[in-house]
């Protein structure tokens, strides 16, 4: 890394209340720590904003454990290695890995994975081939676990997990129904994604848009909202339908969590609902990125990135997609390679 | 049937908000209806009172449909045969079918069961060898599939179902904690039942009784009463848990369901909730039935009934239901035998 470099990040100031404001967020500058034996210095390319980060900011346990004040925010990105001291890592190498929201990350190599820049572009790599591509993959075929002929729904269906749950529900032979928010982002899932259907939950009612878009009911949702949506989709269950519960972000900035109050179709429809972390699949996203990879390389599943440049705009752009203001997946880029 | 003899019956007279108070109920008495070919003329000796019926007064489509104004209120009993126009069925057989709240009931004589009157007592059918049985047996072992060495927990313990799970549960080799109201029946529960441990709802405070009764947590969760239970037990799952959705009864008189607000635990333990209808489970009745028996004759199992007398207590003795006054499975006396 070049001398006097500085290394800007964003620590976690204080736990918020609601929506994550600007108050929330110490930015610091440090010198970027040199890699000791087995590490290596990451310069930060790419970072991806995850709705799950308001759940990282909460003082609660969870899958993992709350980003503790004082500390860089938690953020999975893309960079290049500007300094390795680990066998595998040479100068140059694209990796991602769990950098933080900062410029420079010094990280063991052990815990970056090397990726060919060569076969997609980078940011493909924190969505359809990243943690939302894996989380749409497993989710809906793991737990959902569709048949041909089914109707599939998803919320959340502009977003990174939900455009890639459509496409996949649609190459295994469902009937793919997204449920988003804005004639906008309903337009493209249906021209651009390939869903069936398209449903504008701040414009539809959303009762008679499940009826008239899911004639046969709903045999998969999957959920990434929370909320009177998954209320909704609870009163149009097929029987014996699957509910996988990916997220809540309609509730994440609410001071009390709402629960379903339709949840009692579960048993009148004879129906589960499950939750799942992607993390445990770890050991078979390679076979994962594989089959979409593949998918990718036919033009047959596709990725949408709302990609915005600048590390000092991050308290702005995190509330982006809490405003669902994004559409596809969306990126800080830090720095270009 | 003896000549001018009378039948009298409840009716559903109005559709209750709330707890089903007695002008919810209109008393008939008309003659026995003459059993036509195939038929058969049924004297009703017990009819089983259940949380179900709650739903069944509403104006809600279901796994059944609602009860109409006007008509006998559905309830399943035990009987005799007093007058058989159907091959299979002779004067003096005892049998179970859905006879309603009446003396009398004139059924196809495909719709009844013979039962063993030698086997077991009366009441057993319509408990431990009744649709509760069933719904306890395939609730736990088919949705619930709870492995030896786990924690089974159920709600509403002291009731027909629930006294069931836990003996269930212990027979397959699990910890077995009930949540009851009071402290006789929790008392009961492990004294009687052989739970190992029980938790009082009314006294109790819930997360620290769970953690106590449940240092292992919950692996199976077999939820009859909804509510705040249901989001204690959430918040005290296993990874992988599975939440057996029976009933929930501490919802079925508001106004409006009460959602489990904690159900993101559902994400964050990977665990699932899942519904049932114990109807859907009718070809294997038989084969739980031979299972259960055998577990009743070695004395492994063993049913618990609340008898009240008298067809004319009937709405009265509906209200012990709800309001938790019960010790085992509540049963109306019609007459005997």
């Amino acid at each position: 890394v070049e001398a006097g470099a500085t290394n800007c990040q964003f620590r976690l100031a204080a736990r918020p209340e609601g929506l994550p404001g600007r108050d929330c967020w110490e930015m610091t500058e440090e010198a970027p720590r040199e890699p000791a034996d087995g590490e290596a210095l990451v310069k930060v390319l790419q970072l991806s904003l995850d709705p799950a980060m308001r759940g990282w900011m909460n003082d609660v346990p969870s899958y993992v454990p709350p980003v503790g004040i004082g500390e860089v925010m938690r953020a999975i990105g893309v960079g290049q290695v500007v300094e390795s001291k680990h066998e595998r890592l040479a100068e140059g190498d694209f990796v991602t890995g769990l950098f933080g929201i900062q410029e420079y990350a010094t990280l063991p190599g052990d815990a970056l994975t090397p990726i060919d820049a060569d076969l997609a572009p980078l940011a493909t790599y924190l969505n359809v081939l990243g943690v939302p591509g894996m989380t749409a993959y497993f989710g809906l075929l793991d737990i959902g676990k569709p048949q041909p002929g089914e109707t599939v729904v998803v919320s959340g269906a502009a977003g990174a997990v939900g455009a890639t749950v459509g496409q996949i529900a649609k190459l295994k032979g469902c009937r793919a129904v997204g449920i988003a928010g804005g004639p906008e982002k309903c337009q493209m899932l249906v021209e651009d994604f390939g869903f069936d259907a398209a449903i504008d939950y701040k414009n539809d009612e959303l009762l008679p848009a499940l009826r008239e878009k899911c004639p046969e009911r709903v045999n998969v949702y999957f959920d990434n909202v929370g909320g009177e949506v998954l209320d909704a989709v609870l009163a149009r269950l097929a029987r014996k339908a699957r509910i996988v519960i990916c997220g809540a972000v309609s509730q994440y900035n609410e001071s009390s969590m709402r629960g379903p109050s339709n949840y009692m179709a579960l048993l009148v429809r004879r129906a589960r609902m499950e939750g799942f972390v992607v993390f445990d699949y770890a050991d078979r996203y390679a076979e994962a990125a594989r089959e979409m990879g593949g998918w990718m390389a036919e033009g047959k599943l596709k990725g949408s990135e709302d990609i915005v440049a600048g590390i000092e705009t991050f308290p702005d752009t995190l509330l982006k997609l809490f405003r669902g203001e994004n559409t596809g997946k969306l990126i800080l880029e830090v720095a270009s390679a």
